[in-house]
């Protein structure tokens, strides 16, 4: 039994994890903190009433440590940095599921995200925990730390990355179209998350500047070994969860639809969240689900790939589990199917 | 006053018809028909109680010429071209919101609706009715016949127009991507538009193939004085009304944003209903109104626009009253402010 | 034409009222206030770009009063009487959409609201302005304040005038089951009414406790000539606006449902805003409108209400208006169709 | 290893069945039906792609015996009645999901219904599949035929049999307001379950004549062993699951929300999917979920109940496996947390 603390546990994905985690036969969920509300977990989350008797309380990273074996991180960004040392020097495995350690670069987190990064020596030991990509899945089994991947990003990278891999796509103009449901905002009340901003609108937001950008080129340039450059638009869709991407690429080589399916079920062999489908993937049939489902059209010259997943499981709390779980070694689908 | 008919008075395009009409201090509903339905206009469409008192019958196009000065028709595809000639032979003015006059060409039509066109020769009468081009703006004054755009359609073009009239980006591989509310698939119950299908999901579809993209490349081709292509593809949204299009270029020309937006305000000059804003369009922001919202951003070497408009109204019911009032004289916005 | 000033001008009902005051032919809007945002109006409510061209300023009721003969006062209900004074002074005549002067007696409101009223003297003078109830409709016209009634209470109010006028139902233990759009909750961001937990969602709230209850029971009892008791529950529903009601009471007299609908319809003969309907009225089709729909079942031994009305037109900003054009003579319906 | 199959395979409760069953470490499903497609599981549920290997066929209630131990019959009512006896003779236990079981009076069924029952002699021998329920739980266990309780069903008696039970409230005039998600209108396509129409909006249906009431009425008069009576007004939400019924009652004793909140633990102790409350229960925190959440309000001299299921799961398929649980004799949450 596997003793597992959660940090920031009032938000939407800490609410997932949790769901999750209380299936998990090979877990215990010993502590859960956050600064602003010491109050019951299921006050904090009603729909988890009757299944979890824990509080939230405000903890020093060090007397986490204790409790627990393996952290869940569910900070935002700039708060990670500064407690993920304390744990993994005191022998904590670490899942990260901010943006802290995801980039390689520290100047480009400080381009980014505006800040200083205060553990940069780290950030080169932090293992991307996106497990379908071969060369980040071998890694992920013997990480102490993994930075969870960003929900578009997980959507952008799982889409493309069979492309890239193989040359078969110009690594220039990618267009990116991403669609959100709202859950991905936060929890935190702002103006423009309040259902009556949201509820019957859609908008695009951030364009041009969305701090997903860099990680995803980071990955997929990985993945095709020269560097990749897309154009990522985000948009706010008046739904709860769920990301569709629809993506626009130029194809460099000849096959029909089929060829090119059958390439992304080669790519995918063995990745059981993967999806690959002949039919127009839809939020709704993935939403609640650790999968990610993919199709592509031959479309006017372009090669345009369809791709979705829920943004709070498969984009942060599932995949999250299933990078515990290869950690682990669990069957890799353990309470995520 | 007017004397005005509504064929096909059922749908949802023919609610905002009504709805609008009603306030215009110019017009009077004398007629509106239906095949299936022979109730009061108020049973179907339960929001205009108390503000109309008629009700739909099943008349031939010669009846409905007795009674009507100008006729609305807003039949099914296939359908128009029916009782469209008797009602123009007859002296008729007809604003169709159908599809079938909207394509030059009989052979296109033919490729894209499956149909034998059955009136082919007054495609060339037919005034693409699109008022904010200068081409067609001067043409509506005197039509007998008006093709009224469709509404994907309608918020490509006027987001391109400026564009490409200026020859200011590459007229090959244009990207829409479209994200459209439920109500323009109609009224008829189908299993994709159930709610518990379209709520909390988000999903592409008929891609490339939905039959607004010869109509988008007609018209902007005459707009640019050559050749464009695009490549469309429209989503469903879980929303009733609004269409956004977010639109990849590639520039020719090197310009600031505020540059771009001034060549927009430039072109738009004079237009109503066109509003060129610094700030991301919403559909929320036009829902209800006749308005066309369009920015740019420039964005990793593309020129993205992204442009907003209410699909039943500017995309269908609206724009076809502001033809109405362009054809009788009246004042443009009457009716629609 | 009449010089209008807005206080509260960033929220949805301020919002609503600039649209329809817009439409207004003899209505100017000379000034609009806020504490916290001073911006174009256009920039706090983007639907009004192009429509309006105006500035937030943050302006004491006396520099109100020099540019505006009447004032529309949307402020929060406790920071209205702080301002509603000056202004009457100052000879402007007052539309308070806030709750601060529409109970009768300054202990009420210390019960309810938890506030010393600020300016108890007037709350005799105040004319409560909900113009279908014969009573005060008279003294509308000539009211130089008027405390424009709650959206609930209005529903409920105008749901049951005809029953209790008459002494036809129990006055004790009437059951209000009602249910609103978020936008009825305003638009300072708040964790209840974020889009992710207002979505897909249904709950009561302030169960026994609603401020609109002493409203509905003051009016009510004041119709019927004696005390009414009402037992009123509020419920948050997932849509942008709209109230219906449902209403359980025990009537005291035998009619067939034709009957009572014919009681109504005398008793709101006149009333050109109320549509007494024998379909079970939806709020979509009051959406947008200023109408009340409303209709009656009998059920069990039970007479049930069934009404509905767009919490923020009806409800607010509409029957304000509505108030406005009786105060200033002017067609009722003016603005309002 | 029970083998599974389920009869109406395509509709929504079946997706959920599926879903539920997939978790179940007991069961197989072996066989699906469908009149209408012939097609993969997976595709008429594209949720469940890459989880089940079955074909929807047209089978005879003889072939489905063959290859089945226990049936989950979702099927429409009516339609239920023809096939069920051939599967329980040929010694398939069934759990009927529809109504057609549920009522012991067959010239009941024929006055709600407007049918001849098919079956009548099976009706008193029939369970009524609430094991919440003391008196129905004892004969699951043995049960060869279990009539599933309907979703209003189960919402309403859950929340008033401690209160019928002990007599604590008067048994006429209980006042039922229930607010329903769209899914429980099935997945036929249908004017009124339109994306268009349902959404944005709020509206009663079938008031007085809803055909769950006669349902509710048994089960709480037997609970109370007297007749109960009930005014039942069901209302469509625009959401996808979930119900919240909000009862009115008379309370024949005195005591406090805590007293009263105690009488319910008391009563559904041991109950392992029952929450009592001392918040406001929401449909978001039981959607998706077996939960059944209820808390009570003294409020003006009623004592108001507020309680909420999803309707797919705890008010469909998610008792139905609670059901089949009891039935043979596995730990009554198998597969439902």
């Amino acid at each position: 039994m596997v003793r597992v603390g959660i940090l920031g546990a009032t938000g939407y994905t800490a609410a997932e994890l949790l769901r999750i985690l209380l299936r998990h036969p090979h877990v215990r969920v010993t502590v859960a903190t956050s600064r602003q509300q010491r109050t019951r977990i299921d006050q904090v989350h009603p729909a988890l009433r009757g299944r979890i008797d824990l509080w939230c309380e405000d903890l020093s990273p060090e007397a986490v440590a204790e409790r627990a074996d393996c952290v869940f991180c569910a900070l935002p960004h700039g708060a990670s940095f500064s407690v993920v040392p304390a744990l993994v020097e005191r022998g904590c495995r670490v899942i990260d599921l901010s943006a802290d350690y995801r980039l390689h670069d520290a100047a480009v987190y400080r381009e980014w995200y505006g800040l200083e990064h205060g553990d940069p020596q780290r950030l080169g030991e932090a293992v991307y925990g996106l497990p379908e990509l071969p060369v980040r899945r071998a890694r992920i089994t013997d990480a102490r730390l993994i930075a969870n991947p960003g929900c578009y990003t997980s959507t952008s990278i799982l889409a493309l990355a069979p492309l890239v891999a193989g040359g078969h796509v110009r690594r220039e103009g990618i267009v990116i179209d991403a669609k959100s449901g709202v859950s991905g905002a936060g929890r935190t009340p702002k103006p423009h998350t309040l259902f009556c901003e949201c509820n019957e609108s859609v908008s695009a937001y951030a364009v041009g500047r969305h701090r997903h950008t860099p990680e995803i080129e980071q990955e997929l340039s990985e993945v095709a070994g020269a560097a990749v450059q897309v154009v990522f638009t985000p948009h706010l869709m008046p739904m709860d969860r769920g990301i569709l991407a629809t993506i626009y690429t130029d194809p460099l080589t000849d096959r029909t639809e089929t060829q090119w399916l059958d390439l992304y079920r080669e790519y995918y062999r063995g990745s059981p969240f993967v999806r690959v489908t002949e039919a127009l993937p839809a939020t709704k049939d993935v939403a609640g689900t650790n999968f990610f489902d993919v199709t592509v059209r031959r479309h006017s010259g372009k090669l345009v790939v369809l791709a979705c997943l829920d943004n709070l499981i498969k984009g942060a709390a599932g995949v999250a589990v299933q990078n515990f779980n290869l950690m682990y070694g669990f069957e890799e689908t353990t309470a995520l199917l």
